[in-house]
């Protein structure tokens, strides 16, 4: 299909295919084993021709990362962090996580019959748990602060063996990349003009910039997009420094958001998310949790039901068309980044309906309730 | 790709394409509108050797549905069905469901601009109700008989102008084909021995079969795999009737299991799926809440979390392959048909456990659990 002196992109049915098949020449592995997926990616690029036009701009599409194996991007990650852990004989890995990461990581380390261990924050809703301990993973809840677990974790892990898929480990870096191959694939080797990435660790925006890298630097695409760090305003070290104008990030003390998912407070790839942005004319953009629910109410009525941050990207470009940054002419991309099923409490915060009525009295029901 | 004098399958990257377009020759549309879809469909085929290794057959795969918008297989039909009513110029939708087909349904009415009314059943638990509610769907809990309000719905429908796209409505039925079509594309024309659906309404059962009957027709396959009907032997009329050598299914009286969503006592589509199974050599099964529970464990164990009903064709296999009927050659597909995030309160009879300790004391925990 697309061949380059650096690297091709295999051909073949991505119903028949796995991506650490189609993008071989762009993992550093010697000899691919698709037995430890679960057949990730390859994820839809849904346009959104409606909110498109209610913000006037060209097109919005949502990348819709919900179609994962463990209902997230995390997946794309792990199957390559779980591929160097085998090749390098590990027979444990683990993972520091506030929940999606943990569900993934418990789920290959079940298809690959590793002993896995998943070690979560005290902040994690409770329905999360359960869903991480089902794959048969070691759970555990570690009271103390999480940037400090993610390093502890390493350490602990090179004392004994365990390799720890933690958010920013370069082969996770290496699994985000797929993302922007996709998109590049979806959109004929064109780019969109921004793609905007919820953001808490920064693993996940480095691996899509690096992703888009090196499909410029193979000739696949000419272009790398406008790329926006999104944060929760209640928890962006990445966009405060950005702001300020400073070098490093800093951590926050408090950070506060309903969206668990990303608040990290003082995130391990922080300062080179911060490094990549600046040299690549990239953006930071915060947004409410107020904004993230509506954007999230919003991303539900064209049918995709996201969890809270994963409705930061949308709440995101609403921000960014008002500043009139991104165009009228602008094609966006959206990472919708994990399942809204992951998070139904949140719901309570919609002050959704639900009506009830005998069967006798339905139809009289539906004819009150006509508009 | 595959052409026939009957059909063609539209060559394409699924990664640019809806199964509406790959398949169009196979839908009874003039025209497809593919605005209508959420990228729907093309689930991997997974295999398990793990497992088929453990059951002493040849080979296992898991036709993952739980990676569809809204993680089900019900997507397929509500998308066929949705197709159909706006081509009838209907501007208002409507379902009765367990839970699923609701959430299904909401998503693509929300999708394509419909009024959507989503008419539920009191048993479904309560973590349902508000991801059916998000879409924006008139989400109704409606009390009385399940199976007279599935007959009502389509009456009111008539009266008020409501395209109800219930579960065994002939384009819905159009729409699981889809899952048949897929199959054969992933076996390379192959088909597997076994074909194992959970089944309720009977609906997506009849869909499969009629996939597969339609690419036999056409000459892309040679053989019809042997269909197996997999129920909860707390609400199983048509396993019932088939084992009792009954014309036709009756009414569970008192239906039991904790698979609300294959629970329908009196399934609209039994007698059809009873004639279809006579006819074709097709088998049924029925699993108790146990076994389904143990299946569902084992399915996590091997990294895919389904919901209850999901796992009942795994603890189909078991039975089947006990009496010898799955033999050791042969090769096997389990429908998974929606995700375990669907349902996550079940998890509570797995017994999981989550551990809990400081970041301090972690180090410990760890060689305390050391195996």
């Amino acid at each position: 299909m697309a061949m380059t002196e650096w690297g091709t992109i295999v051909d073949g049915n991505p119903l028949r295919q796995t991506i650490l098949e189609r993008y071989a020449d762009f993992f550093p592995f010697d000899a691919i084993d698709s037995n430890v997926s679960l057949y990730e990616g390859f994820t839809p690029l849904v346009p959104s021709r409606r909110l498109a036009s209610r913000l006037a701009v060209n097109n919005i599409f949502f990348k819709n990362e919900t179609e994962n194996p463990t209902w997230s991007f995390k997946d794309r990650g792990t199957v390559v962090g779980v591929h160097h852990a085998l090749s390098l004989g590990y027979r444990r890995i683990g993972t520091v996580s506030s929940g999606n990461m943990a569900v993934s990581v418990a789920a290959y380390g079940a298809r690959a019959g590793l002993k896995t261990y998943a070690l979560v924050s005290t902040s994690i809703p409770l329905e999360k748990l359960n869903p991480i301990a089902v794959y048969g993973a070691v759970v555990i809840q570690v009271e103390g602060d999480y940037g400090d677990l993610y390093f502890r974790s390493i350490e602990i892990g090179k004392r004994k063996g365990i390799y720890f898929i933690n958010s920013d480990v370069p082969l996770r870096v290496e699994g985000s990349k797929t993302i922007a191959f996709e998109i590049c694939e979806q959109m004929n080797f064109g780019v969109p003009d921004f793609v905007i990435v919820p953001t808490s660790s920064g693993g996940n925006i480095r691996g899509i910039i690096k992703g888009f890298e090196e499909f410029r630097r193979c000739g696949l695409i000419s272009d790398i997009p406008t790329m926006v760090c999104a944060q929760a305003a209640g928890c962006a070290p990445i966009h405060d420094a950005y702001i300020n104008n400073e070098d490093m990030i800093s951590r926050v003390e408090y950070p506060q958001t309903i969206a668990h998912a990303i608040e990290n407070p003082y995130p391990p790839s922080g300062n080179e998310v911060l490094r990549k942005l600046r040299e690549g004319g990239g953006l930071c953009v915060a947004v409410t949790d107020d904004e993230m629910l509506q954007a999230q109410k919003e991303l539900a009525c064209e049918g995709i039901f996201g969890q809270p941050k994963a409705a930061v990207p949308l709440a995101a470009v609403k921000k960014l068309r008002e500043r009139d940054i991104i165009a009228h002419d602008d094609t966006v991309v959206c990472i919708v980044t994990g399942g809204g099923l992951k998070y139904t409490a949140v719901c309570e915060r919609h002050d959704l309906i639900v009506r009830s009525c005998s069967l006798m009295g339905l139809e009289m029901l539906i004819s009150q309730l006509w508009d």
